[in-house]
């Protein structure tokens, strides 16, 4: 299985281990004339008066030869996303997925800090070795 | 020639025609330990009591088969870049320059246009054929 698809795979596991229901696999919108695939839409019930909480979640590899020219990729991707969920799906939560080697590796550096700050990246940090999710970042 | 290589050509003598220096390509910025190479750097004399206008600009071709594909990594870039420039280079301005074919096609859709408002991304908009600058998007 291409590394891609089974990342895919672990966070959709991660995420039922943590009782999120997979509601889209992959979640599509049409905004604007312009089709989107995002990897997984899940719901989770929340405490009664809240409702059900809805995310949208897209992962990312990072498995080229540079993280930074991933990152730019992935976070201009997560920006049209939150966009287009803003017009067509306003009470998702979009979150990024990544796993917890590059979050080691590439996410504590300084620059990428700072460009995750200001573009308010929550990130979901993923072990694809256990299948489980690390850390919540919101 | 490649045709990212020629577009680059192309972008230099089309701000050259129209009075612009070229003082540095690539534009090289290091930021929070991460190294950053943006294609050009430009200056030109403006009125004599503002001194010099600095700009530096981000080449795109937009050659994949997704022009989508293509903008999200583009958007990540420039967003980084202008982060980056923002604490190493404060008064310059990044633009993004896209050519003629790709802005028609591409950008005056309504997704895109959202998008390119709402992250104010400033455009030049160049025919590679004629080598001159169609359209300052600021």
């Amino acid at each position: 299985m291409a590394a891609k698809d089974k990342f895919h795979a672990v966070v959709r596991i991660a995420l039922e281990k943590e009782q999120w229901k997979i509601t889209d696999d992959p979640l599509r919108l049409e905004v604007g004339g312009t089709k989107f695939e995002i990897d997984l839409g899940a719901e989770q019930l929340i405490a009664a008066e809240r409702g059900e909480e809805k995310i949208a979640v897209e992962i990312k590899t990072f498995l080229s030869d540079s993280p930074l020219t991933d990152y730019h990729a992935a976070l201009g991707q997560f920006l049209n996303y939150r966009l287009a969920l803003e017009v067509s799906d306003s009470d998702r939560i979009l979150y990024l997925a990544v796993p917890i080697s590059i979050y080691e590796a590439f996410f504590k550096r300084e620059f990428a800090q700072t460009s995750v700050e200001r573009y308010q990246i929550k990130q979901i940090i993923f072990d694809p070795i256990q299948a489980v999710i690390v850390q919540w970042i919101p």
